[in-house]
């Protein structure tokens, strides 16, 4: 390998894992806790890239990806880089381990989250959609989302009240 | 683990390496023997997945992803999950180890490729838009391509007449 190389990437590469992390949610107090052993790099935005969301998400031990959930024009894939992450959707639970992936098509309905019930780290790369309009439903908590125009993501209850 | 994990990812998980791979490629006669020793395999189109790309691509030692090529509407991105790559830019040549990516943004007109020196396998995941319209330049050879509303990828000589 040439010196320039041994020095590492350099753009358009680059080390996702040399990106800060972040454990910020847009989830409401009472919901947030939950979250808070996820942890995103957001990695497609450092890149420049507008048309799609590339994130490697990190769950800690004893964490979760999110509340389950289903997207209503957003198409969603998961790849798992590291770990054993237990995937949770409406048929149930199952492992999987390294290499792994999964699809959640727009509009299914099919909620799913992605836990960490091992004691090393969970690692997953997210790809997902960041067009405006989508629609988030979360079966299991008095939680409703949106994506909006802006690209802020508003969080109601499921009456529709904020919170 | 429970005898039901045991027996491996069910929908919507699965294993995208059992999924079947093709060196298929829509390059002319002339230029398709370059990309023989490149198999895909179409991850998101078997996971019903249809806003977004996502394909396994495996090189096999010597090959190349593709032509150096540059998209004038479409995002990619790509994470190196196996061996060592050798990726070419327009700034040259740089190798990237397994855990590192990199994101090409529409209209740089950075054009990149992706080529296996090693004696290994590469696998990259590789990420990209969809939608009809983009517009893909080759510097290096006579060809340009452009994605039709129908989904097929039509490609010319440079001067605009078909192969």
């Amino acid at each position: 390998m040439s010196d320039e190389a041994a020095r590492g990437p350099r753009a358009p590469a680059f080390d996702p894992r040399a990106l800060p992390e972040s454990n910020a949610t847009a989830y409401p107090p009472p919901l947030r806790d939950a979250n808070m052993m996820r942890w995103n790099r957001r990695i497609s935005r450092h890149a420049g890239l507008r048309n799609f969301a590339v994130n490697l998400t990190r769950i800690a031990p004893g964490g979760q990806s999110s509340y389950r959930h289903a997207h209503s024009r957003h198409d969603e894939f998961v790849y798992v880089l590291r770990g054993e992450a237990v995937l949770e959707t409406d048929a149930g639970e199952q492992v999987l381990s390294a290499g792994m992936c999964a699809g959640f098509t727009a509009g299914s309905g099919d909620a799913h989250r992605f836990l960490n019930r091992s004691a090393e780290d969970v690692e997953l790369l997210v790809v997902g959609d960041v067009f405006p309009g989508d629609e988030v439903s979360y079966p299991d908590v008095d939680m409703q989302g949106r994506l909006q125009e802006d690209g802020s993501f508003r969080i109601l209850h499921k009456d529709g009240t904020p919170y």
